[in-house]
């Protein structure tokens, strides 16, 4: 085996711990539940062990290039503390970094799993090819990350990157980081249940109702399969979430002009049902995307956007993402690869 | 004198050549009037005079290192093509660059009239010291340029930092971009003048009222004066300005955090007027603003800002432009010192 690196991906849910070689090809993959309950000393040793367990074996026929670890909050890129994290509420404040650290004997490396998901789709995903490129988690929330010049883009305070709380609707919802109508209102999962009550209550959406009375985890997913199978009241929400990803999109597209825009996460496989009404927005609102779209923004699929390369008389390209939810382990083995640690332990 | 290079302002109502030397002090400066109507082969022939004056005349005791011009429009940077003009009709998919290069028979450099401010100011203004930072300058329409890493990021295909058609209200005035609600449509010296007949025709606003027929020339400037006698007509005006500039603030803040955010065109000398409204929108609508706003954002004060240096801990800066009118002049002077040349003519 080629050098290798240890990547974590540490969702609320899932903590999955993976080899990755040098080249991006998966040596082996750990899946834990993420016991959060059983607060953060025990999920960090938890993490630690598999850790240690994949360097062990791996470790003695190749070189170890480092650990990097996702982590879903605002981290303090200096200090090692995360600042927020509304899955991990007693990592808030802690210094997580300087605790792994300690019980590794090494050094790691936390970053934003939003940005991770990015770096992981910028190395072998649909963004590969590309020094330039913006992603877009849907999830349970919105996130974002930012690759500029083939590496995450983490502004002055490290903390770049928070594209979920673009504000769309300025007196629309109200959203958790304090602000009306941010992105993540309109499409992430949990918006797509609200708006979904919402019409039932506002306009009775026969279909929707049934859906929610009868299906005890009325979700995105139950909503997406009514949109597909016609329902007007649920293709109405899809083509509001992708008309609010539009103009977010189009205010990126305008200001950065990035070669591609990358959108995965677990309700980009409602794909079918709102990107219509992206592409719709960004050809009525983004001039610099109605002078630089390709003829049919659709057809460009999953992974056919690395064979577009950068340049003069480039198309913009918004995509879906190709690497699903491993996008943020290959982003995080990715991390000690290309990262310069400006700091021993 | 040191090395010096010349910087050219084509404006649709001033034409400006500088020699400036790499110090960034200005050796000499010439204003001439564009005159637009005689066509852009009468314009070229004033501007390409007056560089060969001020290279023979400077060029003999000293280097000269390359000659920029910023220009009000869409530049093909790899052709060298105006691709779009509102002030230069004529200029529209002509060869300029290749006709300025023929009559003086050496290469110059074009770039957007707002990229080049924001590179004035990055060099010798409000963002000195800065490698990172981003520009919206205020004046007939709204123009935005970014500058990332010392350089001017310009993007996939040279199009980036339309900061002024990012959408603030969805289904808001309509823009000449195609798009509704754009930043430009109410921060604009011809949105504020709108927004007053607006409020004239819909409210009365006795005052606004008075001076619209009074004064001929019923102006940005006049209502700011009404505005500054304490005209609650003409001061609702400036908050809504200020409002529309801190929503979109916020979302540069959430996406780039940048440590620092410049203002100018000639609109900005209103900033009393609109900015304590810019401030209250970010504190409420950025997560990240909320995280490293300064203790007293409005005592940060022109070239203040140079003293607050990057870094961890580092407060977000929203401040006025330093150069006024000559960021332009002194940014296109700075193109030639920063730009490596990738052709040869």
């Amino acid at each position: 085996m080629n050098k290798f690196s240890i990547g974590v991906d540490l969702g609320g849910t899932n903590l999955r711990i993976a080899a990755v070689d040098e080249q991006g090809a998966l040596v082996e993959k750990v899946t834990l539940d993420t016991k959060v309950s059983r607060g953060r000393d025990h999920v960090i040793g938890d993490m630690c062990d598999a850790i240690q367990r994949l360097s062990g074996k791996y470790g003695n026929s190749a070189p170890l290039m480092g650990i990097g670890i996702g982590v879903p909050g605002i981290i303090d890129m200096q200090t090692g503390l995360v600042r927020e994290s509304p899955n991990l509420p007693d990592w808030v404040d802690y210094p997580a970094r300087a605790a792994i650290e300690e019980r590794l004997k090494t050094a790691v490396v936390l970053e934003n799993d939003a940005d991770v998901a990015a770096l992981g789709e910028k190395w072998l995903g649909a963004a590969k090819d590309y020094a330039d490129m913006a992603m877009l988690t849907l999830g349970t929330g919105v996130g974002g990350g930012l690759v500029l010049g083939g590496t995450i883009w983490r502004g002055a305070n490290g903390m770049a990157g928070e594209l979920g709380h673009t504000t769309v609707e300025p007196d629309g919802h109200p959203c958790g980081c304090g602000n009306r109508g941010c992105l993540e209102q309109y499409a992430s999962a949990t918006a797509v249940v609200r708006m979904a009550r919402e019409a039932i209550s506002k306009d009775g959406a026969s279909a929707l109702a049934r859906a929610a009375q009868s299906d005890p985890e009325f979700s995105a997913k139950s909503i997406y399969h009514l949109a597909m199978q016609g329902d007007e009241d649920a293709r109405r929400i899809f083509r509001y979430m992708g008309r609010c990803l539009g103009i977010v999109l189009s205010t990126m597209v305008n200001s950065l002009n990035l070669p591609i825009y990358v959108i995965g996460g677990g309700v980009s496989s409602a794909w079918e049902a709102f990107s219509p009404a992206i592409f719709e927005e960004l050809r009525r609102r983004a001039l610099v995307y109605a002078a630089t779209a390709p003829a049919d923004p659709l057809a460009v699929r999953e992974g056919a956007s690395a064979h577009v390369k950068a340049g003069p008389g480039h198309k913009t390209i918004i995509t879906r993402a190709v690497l699903g939810s491993d996008a943020g382990l290959y982003g995080a083995a990715r991390l000690s690869m290309i990262a310069k640690y400006d700091r021993e332990i």
